[in-house]
């Protein structure tokens, strides 16, 4: 199971977004009421966060957690 | 934002696709490798799990993240 692969898989994505954005790391973590460091090591895949931490980052950069997730299993199915 | 109503919808995601396949949470913790402990935790809504651990929980239960995210959200976003 490629454990690792998802946590980097899931903050290329979140980081792709929030650069769709042209939001910077500082104000993400604002608007989604978190640590600047916690969204840079969730962007590096170096966290894996709750299901509830995850509610309000899509949340704060207007997707859903299912749409986020579908974009990362597609990633994460065509690599195995 | 209803964060505990999250994970008590999640955990009765989680419980209704269990269910479906007759499986126990005895069952469900070995071929996810985890403890039945927290599973009883996660679908009573006492635990939001991380992204990693709900791979795990998927993969075991043989659906998608983004599949049962989705089922969440509806019934998150009707009762808003």
């Amino acid at each position: 199971m490629p454990l690792k692969k998802l946590d980097r898989l899931l903050g290329a994505e979140i980081q792709r977004i929030r650069f769709a954005k042209g939001w910077s790391q500082e104000y993400l973590a604002e608007v989604a009421n978190l640590h600047r460091t916690y969204i840079s090591q969730l962007e590096r895949g170096l966290k894996s966060p709750s299901v509830r931490v995850l509610h309000q980052i899509t949340i704060a950069l207007g997707v859903t957690m299912s749409a986020l997730l579908e974009a990362v299993e597609e990633t994460l199915d065509a690599d195995e």
